[in-house]
This record gives structure tokens, C-alpha cells and sequence, in this order.
């Protein structure tokens, strides 16, 4: 029994059922075109992290605006952007285990496909499964430049694994994977811009000795939505893999920039509509939005433009709103949020309803976009 | 584009890709029953809560052994355990607006359908969507007993709200919703048995008052696995919501009993299989299970047999296991972990890969139950 979407195209804002992820499309237009705009400018490929949004009708938007392709982390995320028309993608992560390798080789017939490895275990497999499939797989070798996630450790470990990589007949050494996650989140920007030169560091002393091993370099790919500028300028990196720029969730507009102000580049485009079904005191407003329609890892969703009103105490399908009693709403109506972090909330919704002229008096829905590799977790 | 499901009917354990949702059927056969035998010896109606299984199948199985029906919070889940035979529904929790309300109203037509109102404007709205639909829907009133969360007050006020229940020709009063969610997570006996029991003097003085007014409760719902025993045994509940029994989670796992040891009444019978992608040094291996498949709201997932791995970090779709290098798996490896949270973790996958002999030699895939409600949100 399919799931009641909660909106159709051509309803009033009003109308949308809650709850609801919500898209601005003005304000999400805007976003894709200032990072293409900038990256164009500095003369860096953008290969947006389709983690974010999981959208082929997002990536295709996200390429006809200049991006060479997308980036994912699961095999099955791979395979929905490549039914969805998406034609080179990045598996930005590890895959092990010959079941996921022999599907992601089965994609290479239709696409180009790149993934990342940092184990010889890896690169073996790798080339088994392109074998069996008689295709070429694109390897970048992912180093640790910080995160202390995934990646071998930079310099000659990692030219061992990019050798072993060179001397297999189904794979092609593409460059390095080069990602710091901890410091997309550090607040200021002197903490951000110390550790991208400090990954920096690393991922030019590994190109290096991949130079002197005979081994060129095609791709150094990382960077994301808080760090992207300090890659781009670094000389370093030539592809960018920030995603969140398209939606810009709460937790990175507490970013700062050098002079202390928000990090305010991109605008939130990205909401969840919620409706209050209870309020039993008057500064206590129940909200129909709670885990099941939020992901807290990186704080609270944050009530969108309702100064005074605190999103707090959320449990599986309940939000509690307090604060100023006159800033809370009334049972029955409808307040939007802004995520606290966007990929997650994606991914417990089925629909994105796109909004057109969200703010002004004529909103309506204009589309509704499938969350199409919402669950593709293996 | 139908995402892969993780395993296949028939297939052994060690064949289910990773990550995936995990039930051990036999310990949840015996969950199922240990319920039931303790609702039945002490003359309590079973109801178990459906949010936290989201599935028919499951449903079916507590009605089978007795249960009078279920719960669940969302309109959209009713409709999904109706579908799937359920035939006695309540959602415990308030439905605000038209939309919502007439949807709950057909449902009617099929099955016995209940809602909670703790407002005289949801009394109205309730009244005039059974009207437009010609059915009658069985209405609690909830009370706030501790929990402030949604809820009328205690006593008069919710005397008045029952009255205007009972006064109206499409509604049918049906007693209270009592339920105190904040207490099931107490770490002590001692705390958890001072919340109800402050719960059931408000209970039970609103009872007196309801019947003071000529207002009969047939029905005083609540109670969740933390403090079934205290409710059970009260005198005033008589209908037990509890629904994280059959799975029992990490967090429940960390409440305590009278004489201190940890709450033993059921096993441990979901969880999430995840491999490990990369393992870059000895004491640190990277699974495949993040955010996207399991919940941290009530803390983080827990390795199972296990002493001496710890699940910390995660990243959307990243776990890093740290500790002891002894304990920690190797690369490629698959291990089992505890969900923090059960109801949120089962809401992120699709399937239910229902396991048999899951700890002896030939553990197999049984079968695969569709996680039904999954993604039901308004």
C-alpha cells in the first residue's frame, strides 16, 4: 500500500499536508547557480555529494548547471543516479565484499564509475569484480588527511596501494580522495582554513611521490559546503564534492566567516512543514514532527523566521515549541523548520514538495520530486 | 526504481548484505509471548504500540496471542495496519485538521478507529469529520500525567472535554489516554515508581471526576515497556500500550530493576548487520552503518557479544568501532549491533530480514517482512 504523498503539484502552500520536506525552488536555483558560478570562476570541476539530496532530478539540474557528474557513498545510491540518467559517478567511499563490487562493475557497462580504496584487499577485489564484468573501474585512492575515518595514511602507503591500483588491467589509477568531514563543522574559519592546509599539506607530499613513482594525479577530489573555498584556492584540489550548498541546513549557517558573521553564501532552501496538533499551556506548542521527520546528529531543527520559539524534547512523532508565548503558533497551524542537518532529514522523507514563490502570497506546489535513493543503504 | 532488498528467503546469515535490520525470530517469538502471559496472568488488555514495528505482520502476530488491537500515532500508520487486517486501532496521540481527520473517519467504515483529543477544538473537528463520513469514532481524552508533552490538565478540565465528547452524536467516549513517556526511560525502579504512581493519582482522581459527572471510563490506556509492571499493578490502567518489548532496545537495556541489575524481561531480537568497509589501523574499523541506519536519539548502537568494541562517531553513512585491537573485526568482517533506539532505527530501512537459529550453525533467512509504515508520517 503506497504511502499518501502530502502535497500534489499545483495546491496552495496552505494545502501541503504536514509533515513535509520542503524545497523553496527560488531559493534552491539560486544556490545552484552561485556554486557553479564560483567554481567556474576559479577554474575547479564540481562534483556535488548526491548524499545530500539523493535526487536524480536534483544531480541532472546540478549538471546542466556545469557539474561533471555526482558523488555518492553506496552502491545502490550509484545505481539509482545512473537509472536517473546520471552518467559519471564517484562512489566516494570504500566498498568491500565481492556482492556490492560485482554490481558496481554491472553499472560500469552503462557509466562511468570511480570509487575509492585504501586497503590492497580493496584493490584486489576491485579488479576481480571489473574482470568477472569485463569492464574498467576508475579508482581514486582515498588517503586520511585528518578526518581519521577511512584512507590510508598519506605519502608512501598510499603510493603503494595507487601502484598496486596501475598494475591491474580492469582498473585505472584516477588520483586521490582527499575529504576532511571533521572540519566542514568547525566553527570559525581560521579552524577550517588550519586544518585544510593541513590536509593540504598531506594530499600535495602524496601527489609528489606518486609524481616520482611515475603515477599522475588526474583528480584530487574533497572539499564540502563549509571548507569548498579553502580547497579551491589551495592549488591543490581540482574537484569540489560539496552537496549541502544546494539546501544549507542550520548547523552550517553556525559557521562563521572571517569577519565573525554567518556563513550566509548559500540560502536555507531546504524546510520541514510541521503542524501543531496540540498546545496545552501557552508556552508549550506540539508539532507533528519529531525523529521520524527530523535528524538531530547535528543539533535541532530551528524554527524558520519565528523569533522567540525553541525547537526542543523531540521524540519519535512530537516536537515541543517553547519560548515567548507570543511567538509560538496556534493549534492547527502550520510553522516551517529549517534541519538541523540536512542529508539525514532527507532520507526519512519520501517527497520533496517543491514550492514556487514560497515566501509570497501566491506559494503553490509545482512539483513533487521523489527522494528516489532514499534507503539505498547497501 | 525498487531499491536491492538486503537478503533473500533462504539464504544463510552470513549472506545478507550490509547494512540490514536484523530480527531474530526466536527471541522475538519468545518476547511475544513473555508479554502476553504477564498481560493475560494479571488481567490487563494488551495493546501494544505499532510505532515501534511500523508492520501488519508483526501486528498480527501480538493480535494472535492476544493482544485487543494496536496502537499508533499517525494517521497514515493506521491506514497501513487497517490495510493489512488490523481490525481495532487506536492513535494515541491527537490529530489536528480536516485533511487528517476525514481520512481517519473513512477508516472507520473498516475498523474499530480511536483518537485522543486534549482540546475542545479537536473534540469539534473529530465530531464534524465522523459526521461528513456517517461513522462513529471512539474518542480518549488525554491527560498530561508528567510527561508535558501533549495532554489536557488532570480533573476538571478534562472532565470538560469528556463531557463535550459525550454530548456530541458521532463520538463516542472511551476513557483516557494516561501515558507517561518520559518515565519509561528513568534508569531506577525507584524514579520510574514514583512517576506513575504520581501518574495514577491523577488518573484515578480524574476517573472519580468523570464519574462524578455520570462519565463512565471503560478504558484508562497508557504504559510503555519501561513501567508496565507499575501500571499492570496500579488498579487504574487496564489497557497497556507498551510496543519496544518484542525488540528491546540498547536504551532500554540501561534501565535497571528493583534490585539493580539491568531489566532482563526481554531479549535483545533486532538489530542492525553491518561490514566492515575499511579498517586503516588496528584499533580502528569503519562499518557501514551510520545515521542511515540506526538512530542515536537515546544514545548509540551498541556491538553485541562483543567486550571491548565501541561504537562511536557516526557519519551518514559511517560507523567507527574503536577499543580494545583484540575485540575490533576485521575488514570486510560482519557484526550485529544493539540499536539505541528501536522505533526511529526500524523507521530508516525497508525490511525486516527475519532470521532463524540466528546464533547457532545454521542460521538463515526465514523470511522478509516489508517495514509497512516505514516513512508514515502524517
Amino acid at each position: 500500500m503506497p504511502l499518501h504523498p502530502p502535497a500534489q503539484a499545483g495546491q496552495r502552500f496552505s494545502e501541503i499536508d504536514t509533515p513535509a520536506l520542503v524545497l523553496d525552488l527560488d531559493a534552491f536555483e539560486r544556490n545552484l547557480v552561485a556554486m557553479a558560478a564560483y567554481t567556474q570562476a576559479h577554474g575547479v570541476r564540481l562534483r556535488p555529494h548526491a548524499k545530500t539530496h539523493k535526487s536524480p532530478e536534483i544531480a541532472l539540474r546540478q549538471i546542466a548547471h556545469g557539474a561533471v557528474g555526482q558523488c555518492c557513498q553506496k552502491v545502490s545510491e550509484a545505481e539509482i543516479l545512473v537509472a536517473g540518467g546520471v552518467q559519471d559517478v564517484l562512489v566516494s567511499n570504500e566498498v568491500a565484499g565481492a556482492a556490492k563490487l560485482d554490481r558496481l562493475a554491472q553499472l560500469a557497462r552503462s557509466a562511468k564509475i570511480s570509487l575509492c580504496v585504501d586497503h590492497l584487499d580493496g584493490v584486489r577485489e576491485a579488479a576481480e569484480a571489473a574482470a568477472r564484468h569485463d569492464v574498467v573501474l576508475d579508482v581514486l585512492v582515498e588517503i586520511d588527511v585528518g578526518g581519521r575515518r577511512c584512507g590510508v595514511a598519506p605519502g608512501e602507503a598510499a603510493v603503494r596501494i595507487a601502484e598496486a591500483v596501475s598494475r591491474s588491467n580492469t582498473l585505472r589509477f584516477g588520483g586521490l580522495q582527499a575529504y576532511h568531514g571533521t572540519a566542514q563543522h568547525m566553527r570559525s574559519i581560521d579552524e577550517r582554513r588550519e586544518a585544510i592546509e593541513r590536509a593540504g599539506l598531506s594530499a600535495r607530499n602524496t601527489v609528489e611521490r606518486l609524481a616520482q613513482a611515475g603515477l599522475s594525479c588526474g583528480v584530487v577530489s574533497g572539499a564540502g559546503t563549509g571548507t569548498y573555498e579553502i580547497e579551491t584556492g589551495s592549488g591543490i584540489w581540482n574537484e569540489i564534492q560539496a552537496g549541502s550548498y544546494i539546501f544549507m541546513d542550520a548547523d552550517y549557517a553556525r559557521n562563521r566567516q572571517a569577519d565573525g558573521t554567518p556563513f550566509r553564501a548559500f540560502e536555507h532552501a531546504l524546510f520541514i512543514l510541521t503542524g501543531v496538533m496540540s498546545k496545552p499551556v501557552p508556552d508549550r506548542a506540539i508539532v507533528d514532527a519529531g525523529h521520524k521527520a527530523a535528524a538531530i546528529d547535528s543539533g535541532m531543527p530551528m524554527p524558520f523566521r519565528r523569533e522567540g520559539a525553541v525547537y526542543t524534547k523531540p521524540s519519535d512523532e512530537h516536537g515541543v515549541l517553547t519560548g515567548d508565548p507570543i511567538a509560538l503558533p496556534h493549534r492547527g497551524e502550520h510553522i516551517l523548520l529549517v534541519p538541523g542537518h540536512c542529508d539525514p532529514t532527507v532520507n526519512l522523507h519520501d517527497w520533496y514538495v517543491c514550492v514556487r514563490g514560497m515566501h509570497g502570497p501566491d506559494a503553490h506546489v509545482e512539483a513533487l520530486w521523489p527522494v528516489a535513493a532514499r534507503g539505498a543503504l547497501t
